[in-house]
């Protein structure tokens, strides 16, 4: 089949830390890749982070000509962001881990300077959507997916559309209260779900046992971090496998109700503690069967991303094919 | 306009104590109504409640004949009824309040007895079609409509489409725990939203505290139901007001994850317990601002349901009329 023109896209996953770049063709196949620091930790300077995102695109477009990929040949720049945000009026009202950027208007910045049109989603829509189009997901109608990280974001991909509801709001599953009265989140309500289950859930239940003063190779550790309560679970350590277990009947609650509420064909794990899908998987899988009711249980997969770390920057190129009718 | 022919629906909304009935055209206009004992509760035999449903039909039908409507007008019979059932298969798993209805193929029983055609729909969809059609929820995109009552569920309305979610048990909303390790539920599960914030959730509160010894109005109740204790509050009697309030501060837990998950315009009040919006409705808004995000709060509307206890029987009616395209 001939190319037709402009079937191109460029995708930007924007994190805190780093930024993940693809080019790549209307079927996913990767022309030019490209990862590099955002330093949206360090930098004080939005345009600090806003410049490593045009080298990034300069990147591509240099190893896409290098392709026989010219400029012209691509349909748009797609950027999944942490948010809140707003996909149509393209702006990010705050993205977490990059507090320079307030009310950025991402979409109008990247337009004005490459002259393409430049598409806004959240990341955690950008990863189900990824994962809807090449990953996972490929070829379900009802898909959620939660991404596991500092907190947890959640996508839901409906008949190959992302759920949005009235306002663009929707799947804010973190902010799910499944402990009332429980512990404070970020977010200044008490038990959410994100308290419990999410990475930072982790930390914090694992240092609260290492203060108590028992026996486990965390107390080792200075600065603890999730990776590590896991990797001293693979060990067998008492105290993490507490941890992890514990953790995972969290995400067996939050799973749970999410089953119970969307009913999807298939739930999809990840996000940076998705890495331990083998650790995760049997146990999650054990306690959602617990928590939901048995018809809304019945037949859904619960599953790890399949494109990993990419699944964002796949569902950022995914939002400029969709938006130009081309998958 | 000239009335089409076939242009009439008869929606019934079968409960364990009543069936409510009614003959509408395509507009919504009520040409016949029908309420009768449905013998659901107390009888054993399943072909009770299903002559006293064909009672209803029958004398919907000669009424209608008087106003001139002949039955092969009536393009079909829809059913609203607890569940779980198949709206596909037509067929009533079991229904909470109807002991005697096990594994009922109902669709397939009424077309065979009155020949049209018949739909199924579970009682919170109906209600939630009803209101969408005619009631509280005319005009808008994404409804979220909550049945109070014994228990609670839950009708989702996306763009005028019931949201079934993949195998047809989406909106299962009673059982989304909110307090893990709380209360047991009917369900088996612990801490879900209806054990708590449901009629019957009021009712073990309520009952708990008159234990107690607790100077109340409701310590004089024999059969303590709902309905006490919300007469009780308006006498001001402290420990119903508290209970009120508590129950209000559930409802705002429950509401306020599913704003964040579903991001309705509007959340609509329903069933028994919705009659005493006047008194739920404040305390329901201050909570569910207190537990929901507020980008996720923001311009919704949350009401009472306008068509009360005959939303469900209207939405039976749009089961059918949404089947044959009319509305």
């Amino acid at each position: 089949m001939a190319k037709k023109k402009n079937s191109f896209a460029i995708g930007i996953d924007v994190g805190g830390t780093n930024i993940k770049s693809l080019l790549v063709d209307r079927e996913g196949k990767v022309l030019a890749s490209d990862t590099r620091r955002s330093f949206g930790k360090e930098s004080k300077e939005k345009e600090k982070v806003l410049s490593q995102l045009f080298l990034s695109i300069k990147a591509l477009k240099e190893e896409g000509e290098k392709k026989g990929v010219s400029s012209h040949q691509i349909a748009g720049v797609g950027i999944g962001a942490p948010g809140p945000l707003n996909t149509e009026e393209g702006i990010i009202y705050q993205a977490p881990n990059i507090p320079s950027w307030k009310n950025i208007p991402i979409v109008k910045i990247v337009e004005e300077k490459i002259k393409i049109p430049c598409f806004l989603e959240n990341d955690a829509n950008a990863a189900a959507l990824g994962e809807w189009w090449l990953g996972a997901g490929r070829g379900f109608d009802y898909i959620l997916l939660l991404t596991l990280g500092t907190g947890i974001g959640g996508g839901v991909i409906i008949k190959g559309e992302v759920y949005r509801g009235a306002r663009g709001c929707g799947a804010e599953i973190g902010h799910m209260i499944i402990k009332e009265g429980g512990i404070t989140c970020g977010c200044g309500a008490r038990g959410c779900f994100e308290a419990y289950a999410s990475a930072t859930g982790v930390v914090r239940r694992a240092k609260a046992l290492v203060d108590k003063g028992y026996k486990t190779l965390l107390s080792e550790k200075e600065d603890l971090a999730c990776e590590d309560v896991f990797e001293a679970a693979k060990k067998k350590d008492e105290i993490a496998l507490f941890v992890v277990e514990e953790t995972c009947r969290y995400l067996g609650i939050g799973i749970g109700n999410l089953l119970n509420i969307f009913n999807p064909e298939i739930v999809i794990l990840s996000g940076g503690m998705a890495k331990e899908e083998k650790i995760l998987l049997p146990l999650v899988k054990k306690y959602t069967k617990l928590f939901s009711l048995k018809s809304c249980f019945e037949k859904v997969k619960i599953v790890g991303a399949k494109l990993k770390d990419r699944a964002g920057a796949f569902g950022a190129c995914a939002t400029v094919l969709k938006k130009e009718g081309m998958i």
